[in-house]
């Protein structure tokens, strides 16, 4: 690891990731709060909501207040899942700059999540990429199931690489390869991740660990070997993959944030500030954080956060 | 990480550095069938007990009992620490095979935890390696705070390799160069162990890793790149240093047999009984588990383990 990169673009993703699972629902207030305590924590990348279909997502059917109410001008890129032109309909209306494009690299995994193919997905996407880039808003992919598939198994790096650049084609300028059910451990990264870097360049790739089986910070290292600069996380170790029988959430933010620092990779981010936004959006969901740093930080202060 | 070890060893630590700070006093024959039941695992080193002062450590008061209870025969490798020359004599009775020395590389942790200097601990050491050899009893080293001390920071490499090179003169063949309060990164364990293993020979070094912080597995990887070989850890993640506001315990062993599974590192044991003999300990100390895999296990039987 002699050449580590000197700084990491981290993408908050517990607004969107982390909440879009929560049955209780939180109050929008709250959840705007939770983002601009997050900004506040200094994440300069937070992706706030998403646009899919209230029905399917009842928690984050406010969607459009969120997005509207978020700070403008603050350095701070706050984006969107889009799922359709329906939902960009949505996103353009809130003022929304930046979307994110899901699809996955398991063909069922694309069918029970999106009623699509992933080839389905990929055609649907392309005149919300061609609509999105016209106004000036940006686009991200991600790539679910990109290591293992709750119903598929092994999912073989070739495809992952096949649709990561069907993405970077449709315009997205980051992919976040996504290891949905966290059970990837890092030969799993070198060997995929270091296949789609030989077509992809590096600065389009980002990476987006579930913690499941403890093994996202070790993943993030065999990134970092790789040279890739850009990974998800989640404030509190929020979220978790509902078919993914005991999942205990993505990869905590405060958790990536001190592994980095401590390797002297700057962040820029204030990781006593993340837990703290955690903390209280943990108490509208009625959840224990799972995340090191909030035990950590709740054991000193006296109490089991 | 093209040049990984094809078997890796496991040191379980669970009986000893696992149970050792734990107020509630857990019954003698509970120890026993814990450390069975991790030799039915698959586990084939396992640190027993502790002949510290019983007022020392009061939970392993028992350690003479214990240690004759072990089995003989069964190709397991149990060992125990010792502190001193009385603590070998209670060794020595017990019919204990392997032992182990425990120093620090930070002189104020050493004196806190053993009420000597570094140097009067290695000078300590001495006869009690050389009766132990003698008497055909194998030994292991520690050194503690190898990355950074609770009271004193960050501790200097050049001090960790000193003494550890100590333990290897006095005749340790393996010395597990520990992180303490879980505070290391990789960037720590490739700069100090690397810096150890250009004298110590990597097969003489074992590496001990705390959880506190969320990084052992990454640790481990760091590790790997070494060419290290030997890695404790502890069932359930049991365990956790008192002076770590906040530890969450040793690296757990369920957790490291996955990752190194599935990275095609055959460790022969079988993770979900050391989870089952991991939450059956955990009963009697009234604990839950933190390691990943006794959650998710939980959780697919629906209950939080």
């Amino acid at each position: 690891m002699a050449t580590l990169p000197e700084r990491i673009k981290i993408v908050e993703v517990g607004p969107r990731d982390g909440l879009q699972n929560e049955a209780k629902p939180v109050p929008t207030d709250r959840k705007i709060a939770f983002i601009e305590a997050l900004a506040d924590a200094g994440l300069k990348q937070i992706e706030a909501t998403s646009f899919v279909h209230p029905k399917t997502v009842p928690q984050l059917a406010d969607a459009v207040e969120v997005a509207k109410a978020l700070p403008r001008g603050d350095g701070v890129v706050y984006s969107a899942l889009v799922p359709n032109e329906k939902g960009l309909d949505r996103a353009v209306e809130s003022g929304i700059r930046r979307i994110a494009l899901f699809t996955a690299a398991s063909d069922t995994f694309a069918r029970r999540n999106l009623r699509m193919s992933i080839d389905e997905s990929v055609n649907a996407f392309r005149p919300v990429a061609r609509r999105a880039l016209q106004a000036g808003i940006t686009v991200r992919g991600y790539v679910s199931t990109a290591f293992v598939c709750p119903y598929e198994g092994e999912i073989a790096k070739e495809r992952v690489r096949d649709v990561t650049e069907r993405l970077v084609e449709l315009g997205c300028d980051e992919v976040a390869v996504s290891d949905t059910i966290g059970a990837a451990a890092p030969g799993d990264v070198l060997a995929t991740v270091g296949f789609v870097a030989e077509r992809v360049p590096r600065k389009k790739i980002a990476l987006h660990f579930h913690d499941t089986y403890g093994t996202a910070l070790a993943n993030v290292c065999a990134g970092l070997q790789l040279g890739i600069e850009t990974y998800d996380s989640s404030a509190g170790g929020l979220g978790g993959c509902p078919f993914a029988p005991g999942s205990t959430g993505n990869l905590a933010t405060e958790d990536l944030v001190y592994m980095l620092e401590r390797m002297g990779i700057r962040t820029g981010v204030k990781l006593e500030k993340v837990v703290k936004a955690a903390q209280d959006i943990a108490q509208c969901i009625g959840h224990e954080l799972h995340s090191k740093q909030a035990r950590r930080l709740g054991k000193a202060n006296g109490k089991q956060p």
